[in-house]
């Protein structure tokens, strides 16, 4: 059976706002949920060793160095030799784990894993993705961030991307790819969106066409491919608009002394609701087109997100998620 | 005062799924609102010349042609010349009327305004803007479709066009502007993004920078100017959100018996939620640019949209919302 195959993830311990305590926390309960799971924890001696001690299925790998969250991305992976996240990535890289997570600097992990895991063969530019919570199964956008400028290829490239995360990750079979544009007809939208229409329609298996953004979340697609401007200003503001609403619903069902009774009932069935818009279940973004399994966390990152992401890096590095990605993109 | 100012609004009594019933319903609405407001209705004979008939400040403009939803909006306007939209922008151009409202094809009323009415001169582009509900002040962003591909002089005009938009029809003083971006940094995002920048710190009055997606909704400025194909995609993306949401928070409180009963206290508190929410509260989306007022509801208006599409209209007429935007280009 694939669940159970051994397989070795790279975690931060120093990356996020909460390290290291709901991070090594994340690692315990990932330890408990997956009896074939190792961990490598990169980061501070102290906090690495002591962790490490208590467990046969975790290794310290002590570092001296920490990037932070507002440093230069690029300049501090080239200067950071030993930091907790260019080290995470070298494990990957000498094949001494299948996968590396962190919930430091997004660009920074993007920097250290493009420079030092390198991109795969024939991949112009690695991809941000993000598994969003919809209507009905979830559904991988990409780019998120990575590429602000993007050509036609590049969205090519991305469904492709897209596509292997779905199956291998989420075991979608012949996955559903749509492109994110502003009509459903070819002819609508921007040069780039019309361009990657038609690349899309002749080479991409199971596209479906354009979508546009109300039917985001509608559960219609398994990929959503677009370049890393547009998707960046949508995840943002589909978390921002989740927060509000559900911030606005909160007040208008606590406006009056009976509502603030009802809403008392209410109230747990609200929780299990944000909890399942929340990202954080779906664990953290995949940095797709590098040569190696790479997990982004958001900063906040709490236990739960970590152990999550951790289940996501083990799926991916089990299914063989690099080598489904090379192979679809050798073919295209 | 200006508020009982005479102003004449043209309404398009064939546009939209819900005409004419909708329309005139708006309308009646309207004169009853605001006692200084006059209104010309295009449309089939038999719809506005009894309407008319019943009020002193209605008057019927009988059209013989209407356009329909999916016709190609530019061959549509030039091939009928006695439509609706068509006849409502030439009372405009002509000095007959200070507005026009139609609830039918965005894509033909653009055509139309753009081709009738003209832009004023040295505008570039016109730009859809809306306006949303957000925690604080209500907020304007443009553009939200008009132009797929922008350049950063179409961005800086969009800026001054927001701006006197949120003067004239929001009564907001010195109102703040905020291009939409992927990170704070003046650094950051495309190419667009970045040019825009630099162009809009150097000559817009009370530019705070950039914005990202999650603070759409934060009521953190009054004007967001993007570029028509983020706007088209956020906007959407927005109105599927809170859909979706909504939907699943009343999945959610109606889970159980008692919540059921809960829920049912609440319902008063979540359809003013619902209520103020919704885009209709607002009016129609205005296209800024073209030598007169024009605002384009949403297809599926119904008599309060129109109402208040109405009351935009007229604001926007009285205030001299087309002088204050040629005089604000003009200047720049």
């Amino acid at each position: 059976m694939s669940e159970s195959r051994l397989v070795t993830v790279v975690i931060d311990a120093a990356g996020g706002d909460n390290a290291p305590n709901e991070v090594l926390a994340g690692v315990t309960l990932a330890l408990a949920e997956d009896p074939s799971v190792h961990i490598i924890l990169t980061g501070p001696a102290d906090v690495v060793v002591p962790y490490a001690g208590a467990s046969e299925r975790v290794e310290a790998h002590p570092t001296t160095q920490v990037i932070e969250m507002d440093e230069h991305p690029a300049n501090s992976v080239r200067t950071k030799k030993d930091s907790s996240i260019v080290v995470g990535c070298q494990l990957v890289k000498e094949g001494k784990a299948d996968a590396f997570f962190s919930a430091g600097s997004t660009g920074a992990c993007m920097a250290a894993a493009t420079l030092i895991m390198g991109r795969i063969k024939a991949v112009q530019r690695p991809a941000i993705a993000t598994v969003m919570p919809t209507a009905g199964p979830p559904t991988i956008m990409l780019d998120v961030g990575a590429n602000a400028d993007c050509k036609p290829e590049h969205l090519l490239q991305f469904a492709f991307m897209g596509a292997a995360y779905a199956s291998v990750v989420l075991g979608v079979v012949g996955p559903r790819v749509a492109l994110l544009n502003i009509g459903e007809e070819p002819t609508k939208g921007s040069m780039l969106a019309q361009e990657s229409h038609q690349l899309m329609v002749a080479r991409v298996p199971n596209f479906i066409g354009n979508i546009e953004g109300r039917d985001v979340l509608a559960g219609v697609t398994d990929v959503i491919v677009t370049d890393g401007f547009t998707g960046n200003v949508a995840l943002k503001l589909l978390e921002g608009t989740s927060k509000i609403l559900l911030a606005q619903v909160r007040d208008a069902i606590t406006g009056s002394p009976v509502a603030k009774t009802a809403a008392a009932v209410l109230r747990p069935a609200l929780n299990r609701l944000k909890e399942r818009l929340d990202p954080d279940t779906y664990g953290g973004a995949p940095l797709l087109g590098v040569d190696g399994v790479c997990i982004i966390g958001h900063g906040s990152s709490e236990a739960r997100a970590v152990s999550n992401a951790i289940r996501v890096a083990a799926q991916a590095g089990r299914g063989g998620l690099t080598d489904q990605i090379a192979q679809a993109i050798a073919e295209n």
